[in-house]
């Protein structure tokens, strides 16, 4: 192991079985961590090329259980998003291109830091369970054409204890590493085909347009390595997705998105990604005839009659999301006023986050207790003029003495300007 | 401790409070060993700058037990080489200044891989105990002058804990981390000055001037630092020291040269290096006048007499010393022969260090047993002219199967020119 440690030290490209040797070596105990940290640095300071990563995410993948949806006909597609404020994606895209007749089988993580989880926000739904077996999960989706639940603990367990290691040694900012772990993750669910929401920008992990490129690049080199299709979607993340941000009040917001009067950024999204999923899977031949198909089957009411059914078949209590007021929401409704006028110039996604993840609506580590109910609904965004005492966003918590420090957030989170500012598009470029 | 891993890898600079936070926290346990390894690597990549390296010099050598020379009377001179091959100087020297009046309180370490140790070769001789209390070995030195001895366990714990973690890691190339290293051994030692012996070349691990310049200055910079005198001189390590390798045959070496008749470059590196420390301990006034003291008390006997003292003193049996033709060698000698004619152009010191350790006079880990009567005793050096069938050197073993193996590295060791090469100075530079 020191060899391979200082080969890729000295810069030297490490070969295929190398990579999975350090990779199996660590997973079955035979490489101590300390070792793996080291070339960890060392890979943060060199890089790795693209048949490294792509090697890297193969060792990775093949490091636990692969689930198999052979049964499931057709290309499977999956999607990802690495990660913003208010992203509730998940909730509209699935049903919606399984409403289209594309099979969702999708495995999701829980919230962390300033971002939310998939899981978490489907766990706000009483009754909503997203654990199960393999197999059920195979079956689900051949029966009901999705199923969205929590990662298996048997599939790529190198990529949690080395998330684990990355994260506790400064290592996780690589962009081989970000979309090895991804990546391996998403193939060993059996996707043939993936599309990436590469989020950017203050809210996400990846800051500029510049490093999003090179991660789209690497991730669409290592599918292609690996006989796989990938499009990544580079997409803004300076301001929250959406009006709100918090588990409960997400599920409001993907209900109102599923019935056709959801905010304008995140319909646009789903129908892109969507339709992103069924040119892949073959189902229609073009971006914009993907688009027009998932459009009706939000307006005739099929997209919604699709997540009716996932909440149903996952044990969820349908009357709360034919009736989403019923979500329970935190007791305390704490309006947050400006104290100055002018045009929003700038929303910080990350401070957004942050002070929701303070009101007890995020994890500050893996073992913290989250409150489904708390969180932040933004009542104007960029672009908005906001006059002094104008709300500017509703604080949900079950415990007043978290406002103010939520509020210290929030007051740093808003830029203003004089005249109107030029939004930031939502779509950057796709990658393919 | 992942703040300080990330700022020293984004190559921030970092506070002594932040180093002395990392290597008291790893000494305790507090910090694991995967964090220090990837801060490792950081360095390796980064580097530290004067302060960094001065403030982890001092982390480290307060990590354990200082031991107090101040019962000693005068300035205390420690002398410390980076390691070669047939390396016995301090044999020569701890005797030589001593025998001069300026003490010597030397804690030595053992061979690993081509190098030899002091310890190992004193033991060479039948009684030679190198385990002492700190407080016999400050009573030794002030009664004596002189004492050799193994580094005390409660002595730099950090650096023994940091470099068994850097060997394994690919951390140990790096200035900053080999001067810190070295240093606090030397003032945890309670040394008020240092002379270093900085070996370049093929049998050393540093292989440039300019590495061995830069080093030099970092460590004159850490010592001034930390208000220490150092003196490094920079002596070239391309063949071996003298003529014998492995530890009997040192210790023979070794008392030919106290009694005047040794190899000339031992001899001449010997004053240089005492000359140094009798200037650094205001025994004299100039360097010419300390290596003319010194040569007088080779001529007058009184360093051989020193030699015999410590000897004494340290439980040897003297009469290995009187006579070191008793000193026991391996019990197989076997003449190696040129198959070539010609000037020996370069003779590697590292491949003679490794034949010499195949042979059994070397440890390939530090749990491995060694042969003291091992060794190789070359013929001719790097200048001579050899004829073909001529003895270049005289393998010493106890098994003579080591030999094909310790051959092999023999036969790549020597370089043959047709005309008489010009020889590499012993001595490069002083640097203050």
């Amino acid at each position: 192991m020191v060899e391979i440690i200082k080969k890729k030290r000295d810069g030297h490209i490490l070969t295929a079985d190398e990579i999975r040797e350090v990779i199996n070596g660590f997973v079955s105990g035979k490489i101590p961590d300390y070792q793996v940290s080291a070339w960890l640095m060392a890979i943060f300071f060199r890089g790795m090329n693209d048949e490294e990563t792509a090697a890297l995410t193969d060792a990775m993948m093949r490091s636990g259980d692969l689930i198999d949806l052979s049964a499931i006909p057709g290309i499977k597609v999956d999607k990802h998003s690495t990660g913003g404020v208010g992203d509730k994606t998940t909730l509209v895209l699935g049903p919606l291109v399984a409403s289209a007749g594309v099979p969702l089988a999708k495995m999701s993580g829980r919230g962390l830091g300033h971002t939310g989880g998939t899981l978490d926000k489907l766990e706000a739904i009483p009754g909503f369970d997203v654990s199960m077996s393999a197999d059920e999960f195979v079956e689900q989706v051949r029966k009901h054409g999705i199923a969205i639940c929590s990662q298996n603990e048997k599939l790529v367990p190198a990529d949690k204890k080395l998330y684990a290691l990355r994260d506790v040694t400064g290592t996780v900012d690589n962009i081989s590493l970000i979309a090895s772990s991804v990546m391996s993750k998403k193939l060993a669910c059996g996707a043939d085909a993936i599309v990436i929401d590469l989020k950017v920008g203050d809210g996400a992990f990846i800051k500029t347009i510049p490093d999003a490129e090179k991660l789209a690049e690497i991730m669409i080199s290592t599918a292609k390595k690996m006989n796989r299709n990938l499009i990544a979607v580079i997409t803004g993340m300076e301001e929250p997705l959406g009006y709100a941000i918090g588990n409960a009040l997400e599920v409001r917001e993907a209900i109102d998105t599923l019935r056709g009067h959801g905010p304008e950024d995140l319909t646009q999204l789903s129908l892109e990604l969507g339709g992103h999923m069924l040119v892949l899977a073959g189902r229609v031949a073009t971006m914009e005839e993907g688009m027009v198909l998932l459009k009706d089957n939000i307006t005739n009411g099929s997209a919604f009659a699709k997540f009716t059914e996932l909440v149903r078949i996952q044990g969820g209590d349908v009357s709360y999301v034919t009736d989403p007021t019923r979500l329970t929401l935190a007791p305390h409704a704490v309006e947050f006023r400006s104290d100055r006028k002018g045009f929003i110039s700038h929303l910080s996604a990350m401070d957004i986050g942050i002070a929701s993840a303070k009101l007890g609506a995020g994890r500050e580590t893996k073992e913290s207790s989250i409150d489904l109910g708390a969180g932040i609904v933004l009542k104007k965004k960029v672009g908005d003029y906001v006059d002094s005492g104008d709300t500017l966003a509703v604080l949900y918590t079950s415990d007043l003495t978290l406002v103010a420090k939520a509020e210290e957030y929030l007051r740093e989170a808003y830029t203003f300007a004089e005249s109107k500012p030029e939004k930031q598009p939502l779509i950057f470029r796709t990658v393919s």
